[in-house]
């Protein structure tokens, strides 16, 4: 049995019985019933999650997926696929946007190299480079499907590497130039919505940019026929190996029972791509901010998510995802802080737990 | 000239030439341009509000204003009277909902009675008892406009003292059972929309007591008549002690150049209210979270503020306003932090500041 369908037999449901404790601890704590809303939510899925009543979150990692786009030929990105290279180096030296916000939260950065055109891969960065990078999906498809299953395995490894020190949530980032292009080509075929009601502007387009990446996407999508129903097919004609990587941190962490926190198109097309291979996986996502990027909300909605930031974001490397951070640490801080109406000496107003 | 007619004066615009100076710098940074979003007009906000190219978030404080109120008796709330304070005692002893925020945050509580039933105000509370409740407003008004007046410099005050000791940032809480009756019949007087429209079941009310709610506080604004052009006389009639103190501190914050932010629907309508008596106190405003309460969203559109925060949250006490704490503090660090396109060798992007 392949890495691949093994991890996806290792994925489970959460445990309910950890949800119903969880619950009923929120319902005896000083306030109106719910009115913690998506913190409760979030509260009890952790417990499911972990399968404890108490959830903890002490070690948290941004895991940013690195790889370039052969597409970038077309002119779909406002920036030369170089710029992958020296953000990588940025990540290095710690002044990327990612680096600020994991320092602020107390967050870990794991930069992995699964396609970059960098060469060699600095030090700082894992290197499990399976080709630099993809060829150009607007003339042929953009990975071969061993390269697919390759990229796939290097992000299963990684989350089993990450679960293993004690990460208990995974915030998901990327770096490529011209990676929206697969993203909204991704969401086109898996949604069956046309590419133009999805494609944003990524980094910066002009209109007429747009309508030329409009094009190159739907060229992309009409030579390769990517079969919606098979996701593999999908991710290797019109994806990318950081997006095929991520698909793997996903399934890794949801056999290891390790939250993973979506961030804007990139990771939210490589989720739904996770669910399309295994929707148990499904129960381990967390949304976080709603990008500006519009296939983001529709990627969204097809999960089943909401999105709780709305920052009009649109910088990628997991940065939304890292914002993500203290409200999830909020969630579980305030069911284990917070008095309960027996502290104060008064009836508990909560029903008791469903059985 | 009074206390209030004297911070209304002091209050100025935001200082063009700081936000400029931050908004240069932002351009600078290694993203694309605007793409941190909201994030970005927070930065360049505290620098206009700080007349400094540099804010910083030193010190922050949740202000809980506590009141109750004489229309419980017609059963607004799901709760009775004395849960107020109950809750004020929670408070002290750093169990509610507030205070673990406060803590995971970095933020001092600070707590004033200004119109609570507990008597005496216990210990760890600031003691500026107005008066103990407003009169039920669907019999008359809820307050003489000099206790508005005293309710409203008691915010001031608490304004000043908190700016005296560094606070650079106040969100704005509350607790008072029965509050969003008020807060309902504000909205309605100062937008004139419906009251229907505007009322939530508030900490949980069900369908038939909802539209009791309804028919108290249509029945407040008919025999009261609040002129919808006279701030003053709006709080007085339909409005509450908490809510003329919040609406101090909103004017006290601006005029010492602090920051403040808005939570739900209560310190909304205190907003409203304030930027009423005075337009220039919205630019030291920020929206926190979007409240469950209906009233919510239309006060924060009247006022041209944006929520961060998708939470489905329905608790008061300054909980929203604190969970925008640590998203303010990303927007400074990452200004602080994040190398610039210099940095790695790169021309800047960046257009020169507007003139």
């Amino acid at each position: 049995m392949d890495i691949l369908q093994q991890t996806i037999e290792q994925i489970t449901q959460p445990d309910q019985i950890s949800m119903r404790a969880m619950q009923h601890r929120l319902n005896q704590l000083t306030k109106p019933l719910g009115s913690l809303g998506e913190l409760e939510h979030m509260a009890v899925r952790l417990a499911g999650i972990q399968g404890k009543p108490d959830p903890k979150l002490e070690r948290k990692a941004v895991v940013v997926m690195c790889g370039d786009h052969g597409v970038t030929e077309e002119g779909v990105s406002a920036y030369p696929s170089a710029v992958t290279g020296l953000m990588m180096g940025n990540f290095v030296r710690g002044g990327a946007a990612i680096n600020v916000l994991s320092r602020q939260f107390g967050a870990e950065v794991c930069v992995v190299d699964v396609g970059s055109r960098l060469d060699p891969t600095p030090e700082g960065i894992v290197n499990r480079k399976v080709r630099g990078g993809t060829n150009n999906m607007a003339k042929g498809p953009a990975m071969s499907g061993a390269e697919t299953l390759e990229a796939i395995q290097t992000g299963i490894k990684t989350a089993h590497e990450l679960a293993d020190q004690g990460i208990a949530v995974m915030a998901l980032g990327e770096m490529g130039i011209g990676n929206t292009t697969p993203s909204s080509a991704m969401s086109a075929v898996f949604t069956g919505r046309s590419v133009s009601e999805l494609t944003g502007t990524g980094t910066g387009l002009e209109q007429a940019a747009l309508n030329a990446k409009i094009a190159v996407i739907e060229k992309a999508i009409r030579i390769n026929k990517p079969d919606p129903a098979d996701p593999l097919d999908v991710i290797a004609k019109v994806g990318g190996l950081e997006i095929a990587a991520l698909v793997g941190v996903i399934l890794g962490a949801a056999a290891r029972k390790v939250a993973v926190v979506i961030d804007g198109v990139i990771t939210g097309a490589a989720a739904l791509a996770a669910f399309r291979l295994e929707p148990r996986c499904k129960a381990y996502m967390f949304a976080s901010h709603l990008s500006v990027e519009p296939a983001h909300r529709i990627l969204l909605e097809e999960l089943g998510l909401r999105p709780l930031l709305h920052l009009g974001m649109r910088l990628g490397e997991g940065t939304g995802a890292a914002l993500a951070f203290p409200l999830m640490e909020a969630a579980l801080k305030l069911t284990d802080e917070m008095a309960t109406f027996a502290d104060l000496g008064l009836p508990s107003p909560a029903p008791e737990p469903e059985a």
